[in-house]
């Protein structure tokens, strides 16, 4: 039986036709292939892999080079490091210290402006802050509360007589205070938070009430022990009326007694699965009272009369550019989850590169870990996706300090940063979870204990996941955006409009970092690419392949919740719930894309940081772009196959040049790790100082020498006979 | 252009031809049809979906309910549970005393022989053992070291001199000893250890010794402070002749002082990232002699002359046969695990149960958190995994059973055994570090407080990924077994072998459950399935599905190392590491495939444990195990495209179907995970106490009253002004 097809009609199934005509065997003859040598392009001559270190370290420590390599100055010195084991006590009081001696050093003023001895440096101090991680994620947080949280809002969201009046204290450590936003009941949708504060014309104060159980404030780091006073969130309520969540500086504890001022009260949250330097608590406040100009008024104020005023009318947009204030912290958990990441790799590979373990091809020796695939694609996509994830951070972090230092400080450059910033955290913060998991089970029982790093930093890592956000919720915000910024676009669009519009894109490349990347491919676009398995390699099949699938998914659910505004709330809301998990993968797809962007764009620069590249090195970070870009289409290669974006031949072909790639890189996974230029000091982890190493060697030298001696048994199995 | 395709040539690609002939829209059609009320065959009646939670409460606990109610009425009481935040001493000493009161209440000699004081109960025994877990991670496996390693290797590897002499001790906890096997150097690769006993003819005595650093015993619970023995495990050499790892009765420490005996040394392992109430530690020996009877010499015996004389010739097998008795240690830990994830999951359900937060259909009331999609998404799989982990431990406890009892103890059966246990521990060991992990993200901040068991409980439970066999190297086993099955059927078969074999195969079910399970469904057969999104529900074609991609998958991975028993042994290494994730991914399919079976059996009996399960409960269950299927499917939909298995049409409806059967399920969340049978006792975490859903209605009424009242200020952006 025969069957005629016109293949002129269905272009969406070219790829896949298409391929017939290919030799079956071709890919994988291709893949046989021995490597295939990087040439340079002017000569002609070959390009060996080879990485500067040296050179790569000072790329990958960015803008703010100095202030991380003196952070790190810092982390080394014993006293600031975390000691196992201390009791939940011990462990408060030691990084209570810790403050100090950073404050001693001069090290938490950087964002604080220069009116009040700060020095208005703000990548520069996000920089500084996140490397303490290394020394103690406890130590990171707890100045994160301080300065980050407690000092940022009461810079961020008041005026000039704050500033005065509180920040001195702050900055000196003379006033730990507390960030009292969450809720017991409400965590993520902090617009729903209960705490009152209520103007009283009479005596122009707040009063501050708790009105149930609920609206306890909780999870407040120094709220339990070392807490004076709090940044409190509320709802403002004045002549009867609620104008939504406000900030509020409140003392809370007499500083000379430890004691609870009246009307306060709370309880400590206790023991928590890490973190357990940071005094967590809970408080709650019956009637007390504040005066009127502890209102934090950058944004809404209240004149004596009670009568209430904003610079933004709009009660929604005030919420979310008062929250918008303290987009800080997403940003610092990005790069300190990276860095965490990067210690990680280097005890696993370092540790990877040393242990042997089975006789495979030989009678006498054993083989290294990292010469075993498994071990490989175990560990080399997550060195490829923390070099993604480090210098999209350095993107975010230079947005950062675009947006706070006012040099781009429009309301776009502000929406852009939170949604990068939303879109970037949740990436990295799970994936310094994944790699820390997966870093101790490559080290098998010597991963589990506590010398070894990984179980400690893994435990203190896991609340990154949702604090400062839950992720899940900070990827349905980014989703929110891009559905918004189609809805703009397309709100009225045509299949035809559309498309021109996909054309017009594919010619140039929109640099839109947090919204839309709207470098359209669709379907119709899509037959000529990733022909063989080579041009996967290209930068722009890639791009492609990415890009297109982020864009046909915003596509598809908006295309799903279109019907939704002529819907009644109800029946809205029922709607986008039923599209909730393809929204949120379309924004993980996004982060994703911006990620492999910013590892591209590492790539490619030649000038400023990047200058001084050399050939050798761009070769090896190009394998591990690959290896990054690759490990994405394999991973959502299932969307790819129903999309027909992929044939299957091909599709198979994306896994196994994943696995070549993890094998080219292997050679170079060390100095990949070593560029990390985290020293023994910020290691701290006993199989990674080498001892292994020893070990092994010390074992086979015993064994060579008695076979030489001959006084090794000989093995009942070579004698071959019955016993 | 047209192109002329000869289809009666590619019957791999029917699926997806022939479904160009339907309706594009049938499957979202057939999706968004109300869900269809299942019918009671006999009558036509409608079956109401309800869960009988007191008879499933029942038919989970198995065989061995009994001991699993008395277990869980000890591990009820305060004195064996855990108290979070105790210091590493304080905690060592607790648990050592819990094991106390396990003598005492008689739980831990289930296993030993009635002529000590034991009830050979071997099933019994790990039932009881594995409740244990939620007491406290610590205690079980604390005990498990006495009993279930160090008891049991006297009992399973000694004679009858050896429980008389050693038995009573060892169950009295008289004398706590180590199970002195894994080494500093070698964990995985228990016959490469360094650690020597030579026979001195002389004085009768072995000697025992550590050569070099890494032949250091490591890791050894008991083996830091309790331990006044072991069971050490060293190569046995006599006259000069090496005959392999065995094991010996040493003693270690001086019961009275707690001082090491002379020639043994040791160190603390000290923290770990969990189970601190086990004292790991090191060990090592110079010179040590004990006895020649101290050599546990069931499958091995030294001579008076020193001749050595074993009953199993191959000293490979005789190496594997003692090992093998090993194996409760995997059973019992698959069991924990699964009763971990039990824990986990009422947990979180219970809370998003209760919980609410943000409004989405209502301008007052928040939304539950359970009806999320999302949330759905997270937790109903995971719940369907747990059952089908539950089911298939009780089939693994069941084979364990009949072996150690002697009720089916052939060679097979043992065999059966140990790859039954090596497939089901790695996957439910992950599975309870993603539910834990899952779970505590699900309870947000709140899931991070100890008060909350989630982070305590994935600690303890992290290393059970790698001890007892590491999960990697586990399935690696399973794969070669998969493999040497294979090549037993298909040694020399050519392809119109196996497809005879296939087609004979298809009729009737191979129902070997631990081995290659053998019902082929190549390529060609499987154009006819899963034609219908209904259809997927079928149990056959799930069946199909799951077992064509096992089947495939060896036979795949056979034939790409088809050449390696003629190249060198290096070569042969090589390419088996060429394709070692490929093999191990093998495995996990069919692992995958045996907890499918399980949860299908233990849904279509009708006798025994089954019989009384009404249709209602039925019905809850099949969706339960459909969605353990699809979600499979989906998980691996990337191969089943590749491999032409489902179309693309038909594997986006997988993802949509599995979504259905989420939100199905959904209102039976409560009704399964309360069917578990853990009481607030077990479960010890105050957000599982009903207190959410006291504070949210706390709240609400609240807010009511005011609204009723009157006194709840109005909302600013109701006003709709500007201020």
């Amino acid at each position: 039986m025969t069957t005629t097809v016109d293949t002129t009609s269905s272009d969406s199934t070219r790829d896949a036709r298409g391929e017939d005509a290919v030799e079956p065997d071709a890919i994988e003859n291709e893949l046989d292939r021995p490597i295939r040598p990087e040439r340079r392009a002017s000569t002609n001559d070959v390009v060996v892999a080879r990485t500067d270190v040296e050179w790569l370290g000072r790329y990958l420590l960015g803008t703010w080079a100095e202030v991380r390599m003196g952070a790190r100055e810092l982390t080394a010195r014993p006293e600031l490091q975390r000691i196992e084991g201390l009791g939940l006590d011990e462990h408060r009081e030691r990084v209570f210290g810790q403050l100090k001696l950073l404050v001693e050093n001069g090290q938490v003023h950087r964002a604080f402006p220069k009116s009040v001895g700060g020095e208005d440096d703000h990548g520069g101090n996000i920089a500084g802050f996140e490397e303490l991680v290394t020394a103690d994620p406890s130590l990171q947080i707890k100045s994160g509360v301080q300065w980050g949280l407690f000092g940022a809002a009461v810079l961020h969201l008041g005026t000039s007589y704050h500033h005065e009046t509180f920040l001195p204290g702050i900055m000196s450590l003379e006033v730990p205070g507390a960030f009292a936003m969450t809720e017991t009941g409400h965590g993520s949708d902090v617009a729903a938070i209960g705490t009152t504060a209520t103007y009283d014309e009479a005596t122009q104060e707040f009063v501050i009430d708790t009105p149930f159980r609920g609206a306890w404030k909780d999870y407040l780091g120094n709220a339990a022990k070392d807490g004076v006073a709090a940044v409190l969130f509320a709802q403002l309520v004045t002549k009867n009326v609620n104008h939504g969540v406000h900030a509020f500086f409140v003392p809370i504890r007499d500083a000379a007694t430890g004691e609870f001022l009246p009307g306060v009260g709370g309880e400590d949250d206790g023991l928590k699965g890490g973190l357990n330097g940071i005094d967590n608590g809970r408080l709650h406040f019956d009637g007390v009272r504040i005066p009127r100009v502890n209102l934090l008024n950058r944004y809404g104020d209240i004149a004596e009369d009670g009568t209430y005023s904003s610079p933004i009318a709009s009660p929604g947009r005030r919420f979310f550019t008062m929250l918008g204030t303290l987009v800080q912290g997403r940003v610092s958990l990005d790069g300190a989850s990276t860095a965490a990441a990067k210690i990680a790799l280097k005890i696993a590979i370092t540790y990877g590169n040393e242990r042997r373990q089975f006789t495979a091809g030989s009678d006498t020796d054993e083989e290294v870990l990292l010469d075993y695939q498994l071990h490989q694609k175990r560990l080399m996509p997550k060195l490829a996706t923390t070099y993604a994830a480090s210098f999209a951070h350095e993107q975010l972090l230079t947005k950062f300090d675009q947006v706070f230092s006012g040099a781009a400080d429009t309301d776009d450059d502000r929406q852009d940063l939170e949604t990068l910033a939303a879109a970037l955290k949740p990436l990295s913060t799970w994936h310094a979870l994944e790699t820390l998991q997966e870093a101790r089970e490559a080290c098998g029982g010597a991963g589990f204990l506590a010398e070894n790093r990984l179980v400690g930093l893994r435990a203190d890592l896991d609340v990154y996941a949702t604090f400062e956000g839950d992720n899940h919720v900070l990827l349905q915000l980014v989703a929110k955006r891009l559905l918004s910024d189609y809805g703009k676009r397309f709100a009225k669009a045509d299949f035809g409009v559309l498309a021109r519009y996909v054309v017009e894109q594919a010619a140039g490349r929109t640099v839109n970092s947090s919204g839309l990347r709207s470098l359209g491919q669709t379907i119709v676009d899509f037959g000529s690419t990733a022909r063989s398995v080579g041009q996967l390699r290209d930068a722009s099949a890639q791009r492609q392949l990415l890009t297109d699938r982020v864009h046909t998914m915003v596509a598809e659910v908006a295309g799903k919740l279109r019907p939704a505004p002529k819907m009644s709330k109800k029946d809205a809301a029922a709607l986008f719930n039923q599209h909730q998990s393809e929204i949120i993968e379309a924004a993980r797809a996004h982060a994703e894309l911006l990620q492999w962007e910013a590892f591209t764009e590492a790539l490619e620069g030649e000038q400023g940081l990047a200058s001084g590249m050399d050939d050798s090195t761009r070769v090896v970070l190009t394998w591990l772009r690959d290896l990054f870009g690759l490990g994405l289409i394999e991973k959502h290669l299932d969307w790819y196959l129903m999309h027909g974006r992929l044939s299957p031949k091909r599709a198979q072909a994306v896994g196994l040049y994943t696995e070549r790639l993890s094998a080219r890189l292997r050679p170079h996974a060390q100095d990949l790790v070593d560029a990390f230029g985290y020293g023994p000091e910020h290691l701290r982890a006993a199989i990674a100082t080498g001892a292994e190493k020893e070990r092994q060697t010390e074992a086979r030298e015993y064994y060579r020498a008695a076979r030489a001696a001959g006084t090794l048994p000989a093995e009942e199995k070579s004698l071959g006979k019955k016993p």
